[in-house]
């Protein structure tokens, strides 16, 4: 086993390709795109099935689904010309929530088929690609039908709103403030949840089955170190939301009882919930720093992307929980101190990777 | 190999349940139930596998089709418990078009599973849904990979209009006044289609897998007694055409370049392909004629569900052609005529079902 707990990478070029906010994602994606192909080699060499059963877990939507999962299948076609074997088929299943939209997806995927037939050449495939709506904390798949399982950038969402965190008035997840006991909550739910994934893919995946899972965790032991990150910016949500409060524009009692079902994990404890469930053998496990510091003269566009993005993201929550009516408000409000700030803000984010066999 | 070619059924029992358009759709579907509970008996007596991969080939969308796919998995349930097995694990595909809704399916799932495993009991399944979106005329699962296929009222729409339809003026497809190589075209891109439908079908089911097929179909060689029946509206709609295109309203070209891609087989033109195409044994082919006659007190209320009905299938197609700013007057028209014809019409549809074992 490789533990590598820090990786420095930079990953400025000096382009103004930023501009672009799928770029930016890209960019982020590419970091674990070696260790995942590594990973596809090995159980290609290994189990060199007939037909190789995929799953890409917490996939999103729209054209970027198709192309992130078409990078796995050209992993396994890579390893299998290697070894100069004939393409397998491929049956490749994307997964996110029930709400996600699949008809997007659905309806890119004829026209992605041919070109992607036609990029990957004569003798391939063919492939198949299904939709599997569910929560990736139950059960998905039957029992040994997976060869390879991915997921990207969806793992520290937790299966819900840890219990216990009444202590955790003014903020809005693990924060410089929370007491020890919101800490210990947020933890014990990650623990929980994890150990459930863990066991339910291990009984999807055959044995020498493999899993590389990306998402964004922390550097050290404390929490501290990634309070001030660039895309850390709920920290400013917490804060618009303090205010309203104080406003009386939002009730004091609906700020306090806000949390995210969201954790970033260290990869000790990632590393400890692995082996305590016992099914997976690590292969790897890196904690990357993603470098922005020297990218100053593209900062601007960072902070329209973080404030996008998050939104993207988090407008369903903060409309749930505060209704419809304020919603346009507290966004506004965020996105003006995330760009008042962007300049003092840690132009860093770490992520965890981690690649396993199943035992 | 037992084919009975026209079993008469009376779906008449005095009550009102017309009223309930989908009551209406359950009775039809409920003819091909007993057939297929007996393909899913003996596929279980033979294969017994650990997990049960089913097809549901041009599924829609919507709460009907978790329904119509749960009571597959409950006929498998009913056999493996007669057997005093365990439980298998369920894989059910369900398939359409891209085009087709499947976030509303995806978004009923999560109730829908939790009602089926009560309903269902203890020690049952677990059972997994995924969808697969494309045409059922090319390859749409790895190879030996399903034990039964199931399509219900789908076959009948061909992969595409046929070619050399040129001397089909004033007609939308296959009537009483298309002249002789009108019915060959359609004829032959049945033949084409239902052939390359059972060569995927060959390629994705095991040996000594089950296929049950229902689809639209005609009762006699000659295509001429299925003119005038209460379901088959869409001569009214050539009518409703041909009468836009005198008033000027449409252009004729338009109205004689239309031609709906649907073909009714009948029992003999299924048999001849299945024995020409060769991977399967016919084990049952039926046609059944679904009697409407005895049911005249509930007859406004077919009408309107005919109308609702064609229009919901239709109107994407009929838009695509004749452009949107005239389906409203189209369907109008149409509406207008069956319901003024519907005493007239021949109460009565035909349905081919036919079950078979891949060799």
């Amino acid at each position: 086993m490789e533990v590598v707990e820090v990786l420095h990478m930079n990953a400025g070029n000096g382009d103004d390709s930023y501009a672009n906010n799928s770029q930016f994602q890209e960019k982020a994606i590419v970091m674990a795109k070696k260790i995942t192909e590594e990973a596809i080699t090995d159980v290609y060499k290994s189990l060199s099935p007939k037909t190789v059963h995929i799953a890409d877990l917490g996939c999103s939507s729209g054209p970027n689904t198709l192309m992130e999962a078409g990078e796995l299948v050209k992993a396994f076609e890579k390893a299998r010309r290697k070894m100069g074997h004939q393409s397998p088929e491929y049956a490749v299943y994307l997964n996110d929530l029930p709400g996600n939209d699949f008809n997007s997806t659905f309806r890119a995927l004829p026209q992605h088929q041919e070109d992607f037939k036609k990029e990957m050449g004569q003798g391939f495939g063919p492939c198949f690609f299904a939709g599997v709506a569910g929560s990736f904390y139950g059960r998905l798949f039957p029992a040994n039908s997976l060869h390879f399982v991915h997921s990207s950038i969806s793992l520290h969402w937790l299966s819900q709103v840890p219990k216990g965190l009444e202590e955790n008035k003014g903020n809005i997840r693990v924060a410089a403030s929370s007491p020890p006991s919101v800490v210990k909550a947020y933890h014990e739910q990650f623990e929980c949840d994890f150990s459930t994934f863990l066991k339910c893919r291990a009984k999807e995946l055959v044995t020498g089955g493999r899993m590389v899972l990306y998402f964004l965790g922390r550097r050290c032991e404390d929490h501290i170190s990634s309070y001030n990150n660039v895309l850390n910016t709920w920290e400013f949500l917490a804060k618009v939301l303090n205010n309203l409060s104080a406003e009386g524009v939002i009730d004091e009692e609906k700020v306090n009882s806000f949390n995210l079902p969201m954790y970033r994990a260290s990869p000790n404890e990632v590393k400890k919930v692995v082996e305590k469930e016992g099914s997976f053998c690590i292969e790897y496990l890196e904690n990357f720093m993603y470098d922005l510091e020297n990218e100053k003269h593209i900062i601007k566009d960072i902070g329209n992307f973080v404030v996008n993005s998050f939104r993207a993201v988090f407008e369903p929550i903060v409309a749930g929980h505060f209704g419809e009516g304020i919603v346009e408000e507290i966004f506004k409000r965020q996105k003006t101190l995330i760009l008042e700030s962007i300049h003092d803000l840690d132009k860093v984010e770490f992520f965890n990777v981690v690649s396993m066999t199943k035992k």
